[in-house]
Parts: structure tokens; C-alpha cells; sequence
């Protein structure tokens, strides 16, 4: 078993890093903060004996040897970047708890067959670089490296450049070390196993994911002056197209989702009419045809209210993540795992995308989820119990030996 | 006559401070671009034999002296700063049109019987700082001086800080000097002058504006994880409601306008859904009771949205102001200057506010206008033609004899 108590304190620990007056974490990808806990993410692992590396795109790999050497390591981890109002749980349990499994296992004396391996993914979150998990996506050979060093955040900064001012761009090539499995062990972010009061999610898989960026362009013209029927008011346009993508989505069933979590109106000045406004899009469902469909149903719609409303309606797709089945051996292995410590589970989808769902297409992967308060997450009052944390984490123990032997 | 030519050639002349790639002008109030066309002014003015003092908030005052000093002068003038995506001719026709008047006078060699004077009046757009304007509005007492003072842009600084970083606090007391009457040149920044082939609008009087800063409060939460019957999207809740003030407005009848110029969602990340929208509200109509009528509308819209969506909208009036008659007797003055001229003319009431329009509280005012393209305005396009500046500047001139004499 991991030492729950431990769990928690150094998750309450590395809080500080980015800590908000609200009880959450702002540490966006690579910010100082970033580097911060990345450096404490270090010692920490070094102080557990735990060999430490990093690749070219700045993520971080601990490694415990095993009795055989020639195996690959059987990997775990998540990831402690967050979003801007993001909470203590989201990536930092799946880290942290990892770190807990190697401290637990020197405790206890025991050494795995196959060498182990602690991973910190950088940018999880896909807040400041888009897409979400791209060093996972790299590594599985979905990207190459150079295309992430060049993606750039709102600023104008490149990847390649936030990692050198942090310190963090390393010398292994991303992808090339073994991995024997992975395991994730996350929050739910979702109200389902609370709702059903279940201590552990078993995960069969990821839903698939499509992001957008797009833009709605009118004309600025004085506010005051300016007849109603005359005007291309941009916001309207995108207030339109937002109030449709709430619609497509509840047409498509409770699982399908749209969301336009950023816009922003170009020299916005409250005596003119908005004449651009660019904003993001993001749309889920586990089905691939579904996003398929919501899609060309969104075009229609920017289409319809474009032509109604007199402004250009674009919508780039610049990532599309298809739904993710997971390893049945390792999911098997996790529902053993969940079963040898008489924990209540339920199969579930997850319904935020994770590095488990990248790392999938190229070794066995799956995850382990818990439950969050009123399955709020992305949000600073995200919350757990130190109880279902020290659950979660004697799982990702369990399933690791289960593995590693 | 006025010199059309010269007045023509030096519109184009200060258009360099703060010009845009596209034509336009960014001339925020009080930035260093404004401080420059400021410095400008004041040099060009004294050149023409002026006597230059700046009052306490900012706005320069040029004096050409009459033969009775005892009567006060009769002033013209309008505003050097822009929107963040201004044109050419907004406020600076009225301006620059003045300093022509005092230069034709100089080369004619005429002395009036009143003084003259040519205003340059501080934050007349209100983009930077709200209420637009705000010096007329004080030297007019609707505020004091320490009021104005203490408003804030949106990085916290204050008019204050900003009259003293680009030297532009002077040392007259607001609204200390006496006015006989107040004239204003300005393009019509809407499409009935041009519609209608007319040349000089007579301007009767202001519509009434009022302006609310706004919030739409819901719950960040993940945009995959969050089923869209779950969510709490103050974006939903914006959208909504503009669509809503839309609709309102078009209700009202052609006159009434209501315009949303800035939304900012908080701490915005592409996947999550959004928890915060701050907003600016602009509505118009030239009836007070109309004006009233929107607002009860807007706050109800405001209420069953909020209640519908578990959103909080909160709407604050942070400025009203009441339709505007111009004094009758320099409307007439206007009229029959452009009919000495020949020039096509109609009564016409201002879509825009305007220093007038505060003066009128205080001095007999009125004003003058000109066409402008398509009626755009607060656009980079926005456009004028050498003949009609000319024949705005010819109005005043002629308007300013009538009533110094
Ligand atoms: N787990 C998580 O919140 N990942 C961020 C990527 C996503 O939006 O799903
Ligand atoms: N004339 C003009 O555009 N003034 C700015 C204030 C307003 O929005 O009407």
C-alpha cells in the first residue's frame, strides 16, 4: 500500500508553486512556475533514488532500476503544468502519486522485475500551447519534434524558446526510450463516480477531441451613429454561431460537448461596433462519426449566420484527436488491481483527453481514476479526499507490480 | 472663405501622429501619440498669433483677441483624440477647420468684435477613459475636476497620471472661463447627409446615450468533462444577451442603438468553459423615455437569462446622458451661413456626442456637419472629401462672423 498521508502532504506541498488566493494553481506550461516544481519534481525523485532525465521537448523521466534490465520500464505519470484557474489534482495526483509508488516501494524493500519509470509530460494542458498533450503526442510519433518547438503561445513565444528560458529543453530524443506500459493514474473531472459512489474508474478509453480556431469578421462602425439593420457586428455573429454550437451539441446526445472557451474582440472600444472577434472552439464525443457530423453541422451553421448577418465566419480545425480504445491487459490489470483491494469501480470513458490517450497508439496504456467534488475540475475549487487520493494510488501500485513482474 | 486647400493639407499633416497602416489614426487621449499632436497644436497655434493656455484636465484653449475684450469669446473647436481604430476626421476636422478659420481671418486681416476662441477638448471619444466627453462635461460642472481625475483606463491608470506623463496638466481651473457661444464642425459619422446629396448638416441637437459596465458571473469548469446541461457558460449567458439588446433595440423603432464594444472573458482557456465575461454597454435614442424603456427591457433580459442559465448578469448605468436641443438662436446661425454660401443644407439631429452637446448645458452651442463616406466612422476607412471639409470649414467661418460681430 502507498502512504496516503505522505500523498497528501506533498500534494499540498508542491501547491505552493503557482498557488492562487482561491485555493488553486496557475501554472501554466514552462512558466517560471513550471520551472519551479519541475526543479523541486527533480530532487524529490533523486532523494528517492531515482535516475533523472529530460527530453527535447523539456518532459521528465525518473527511472527505478529493476532485477532485469533488458525489460522496458513500465512507465507511470501525468503531468504538473495547469490551467490558468486550475485546481491541486488535475495531472499533480497522477505525479505525485507516482513519485509515493517509488517512495512506498523503497520503504517496503522491494524491487520490480522490470525497471520502473516516473514521467512528467510537459503541456498537459494545452492552454498556452496548442494542442493539449503534445509532448505525449510527440513522443508517439504523432508530431515530430521540431513541429511542437515551433508552436507558439498568444504571445508570439515559441516552445523551443520557453524551454530554453526555463532550462528545460534536454538532449534525449523525444520517443526514443522504451516504455513496457503506461499507467495513469487522474481525477475524473467528470460527476460520474460520485454520483454513483464509486471509489475507482477503470478506463476503457478517451473520447475523441477536434479544436478549432476561428474568427468572425464584420466591420467597425460608430456605435452611436450606426443603424441597427446596417451594422456587421462581429459579436453578434459569434454570438449566434456560440448559441448554435450549444444546440448542435444537446442535439447530439448527453455525451457529444462544444465549447468556445476563448474570444477576443480586435481594439475592442465600447463606442464601436465590434468588427472582428477571434475565438477557439472545442468539441468531444466519444463517436467519431458524431464529431465528424457536429462538425460539417457547425460549418453550416457559421455559413448560414455569415451570410444572414454580412461577415466571414472561419473555421480552421488545427487538431483532431480520435476516440482512444485502451489495452484490455492493462485495463485488466488495473480492474485486478482495484479488485484485490475490495475498492467499488465502474468501467468509465474519460472524457478529457490525457497523455495515456497518446501514449496508447504505441504501448499498452490505461488509467486509473478517482473521483472529484461535484466532478468540477479546470476550476480553482477542484477537490478531492485525501481518502479516494491514497485509493487511487495504491491502484497505480498495485497494477505497476502487477506489471512489473 | 476659408482656405480649403490648406485646410486639406494639414488634416494630412498631424494625421502622422498615431497613423495607422491601414489610413487611420490610433490616437488614444492622453497617450504619447496625443501628447505629440498636442505639442503640434500648440506650436501652430502660437505661429498663427494665439494665445495657448491648457486647463487643469488638459484641454488647450488658443485665444485670437477681438476689439472689445470684455465680451467673451466665441469659441470653436472639437477634439484631437481618436478610437484605437480611428479615422482621419472625427474631432479633428472640427480642431483643424478652427485653426484655418483663425489663419483666413489672419490673412484677410479681419478683427472680429468678440475674441475668438479655438478649443482642443480632453477624452472626447471615451475608449480610454469613460465617460466620453469628460473635460466638456466638467468644464459644463456635470463633474468636477478631482471626478474626471480619478478615472481609470483598464491597466488602473488615471486620467491624473496620464495628464502628468505627457505634460498636459495645466494650471486654469475647469470650466473658469467664460464662453459666448460654442460652435463644432464635425463629419456627420452616419449616411444621411451623403444619401441625400446634401452638403451641410444643420445640427438641432444629441441623441441621449447611456453607457453600463457589465458581468456575466457562471462556473469555470472542463470543457470535455462538463455535460452541456450541467454547465454554467458566461459566454452563453453574453451571447444571449446580445442577441437580446439586438433585438430590443430593432423594437424600438430606427432611431434606437445598443451596442456591446468590449467583452473579456476571464482568465480564458480553450478547454475550459467560460466563468467570466466582463462587458461595456452602449445605448442610444434620441427620446429620454425611450432610453429609459431600453434600459427596463435590457435589465429583464438580464434577469430571465440569469435566471435560466444559474448565471449572475449584473448591469451598472455608469453614464447617462439626456438628449440635447441646440440653441435655437446659433442653429440659426449655422443655417444662415450655409445659405449665404449656397450650400445644400437639412436640420439633422447627432447620432454621436459630442463637446457641443455638453457646452449647450452651460453656452448657447450648436453645430455643424459634414458628409462622410458610406457614414462610417470610428473605422480607419473613414472618409471625407476635400470639397466637403472645405465647405464645413466655409459654415464656420461664416457662423463665427455672425455671431462675434
Ligand atoms: N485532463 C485534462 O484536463 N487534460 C487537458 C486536455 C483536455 O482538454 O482534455
Ligand atoms: N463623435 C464621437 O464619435 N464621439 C465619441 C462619443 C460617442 O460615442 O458618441
Amino acid at each position: 500500500r502507498a502512504d496516503g498521508s505522505r500523498l497528501w502532504a506533498t500534494i499540498h506541498e508542491t501547491a505552493r508553486f503557482g498557488g492562487t488566493p482561491k485555493g488553486g494553481i496557475n501554472r501554466l506550461t514552462l512558466s517560471a512556475e513550471d520551472g519551479r516544481v519541475r526543479d523541486w519534481f527533480r530532487d524529490a525523485c533523486e532523494a528517492a533514488g531515482l535516475t533523472v532525465s529530460v527530453d527535447a521537448l523539456g518532459t521528465q523521466y525518473a527511472l527505478r532500476a529493476g532485477k532485469d534490465m533488458s525489460l522496458p520500464p513500465i512507465a507511470f505519470g501525468s503531468h504538473l503544468d495547469t490551467q490558468p484557474t486550475g485546481g491541486k489534482f488535475d495531472g499533480v495526483l497522477g505525479v505525485l502519486a507516482g513519485l509515493e509508488v517509488m517512495r512506498s516501494l523503497n520503504d517496503a524493500g522491494i524491487e520490480t522485475r522490470a525497471p520502473l519509470l516516473l514521467v512528467n509530460w510537459t503541456n498537459e494542458e494545452g492552454s498556452r500551447f496548442a494542442p493539449a498533450m503534445m509532448a505525449s503526442a510527440a513522443y508517439a510519433g504523432e508530431f515530430t519534434t521540431d513541429e511542437i518547438l515551433a508552436k507558439r503561445d498568444v504571445a508570439g513565444t515559441t516552445v523551443a524558446e520557453a524551454l530554453d528560458t526555463i532550462g528545460y529543453r534536454g538532449g534525449e530524443a523525444v520517443g526514443e526510450r522504451a516504455i513496457g506500459a503506461f499507467v495513469e493514474l487522474h481525477i475524473e473531472q467528470g460527476p460520474i463516480l460520485e454520483a454513483e459512489g464509486k471509489t475507482i474508474g477503470v478506463v476503457e478509453g478517451g473520447q475523441g477531441i477536434a479544436w478549432f480556431d476561428g474568427s468572425v469578421e464584420g466591420f467597425e462602425s460608430h456605435a452611436g451613429t450606426t443603424p441597427m439593420p446596417r451594422r456587421r457586428d462581429a459579436l453578434l455573429g459569434l454570438s449566434e454561431f456560440a448559441l448554435a454550437a450549444e444546440r448542435i451539441a444537446l442535439a447530439h446526445g448527453p455525451s457529444a460537448v462544444a465549447t468556445i472557451g476563448e474570444a477576443t474582440i480586435q481594439a475592442p472600444s465600447r463606442n464601436v461596433v465590434p468588427g472582428r472577434v477571434a475565438f477557439t472552439m472545442d468539441t468531444r464525443d466519444p463517436r467519431s462519426e458524431t464529431l465528424t457530423a457536429m462538425e460539417e453541422e457547425l460549418r453550416a451553421a457559421a455559413r448560414e449566420i455569415g451570410e444572414r448577418r454580412r461577415l466571414s465566419i472561419v473555421l480552421e480545425r488545427i487538431w483532431r484527436k480520435e476516440p482512444v480504445p485502451f489495452d484490455p491487459k492493462v485495463v485488466a490489470a488495473v480492474d485486478a488491481a482495484a479488485e484485490g483491494l475490495g475498492l467499488s469501480r465502474r468501467r468509465i470513458i474519460s472524457g478529457a483527453g490525457h497523455d495515456a490517450c497518446n501514449l496508447a497508439a504505441k504501448v499498452p496504456a490505461a488509467m486509473i481514476f478517482v473521483p472529484c467534488k461535484d466532478g468540477v475540475s479546470h476550476n480553482e475549487s477542484e477537490s478531492s479526499t485525501e481518502g479516494d487520493c491514497a485509493a487511487g494510488a495504491d491502484v497505480l501500485l498495485q497494477t505497476i507490480l502487477r506489471l512489473a513482474n
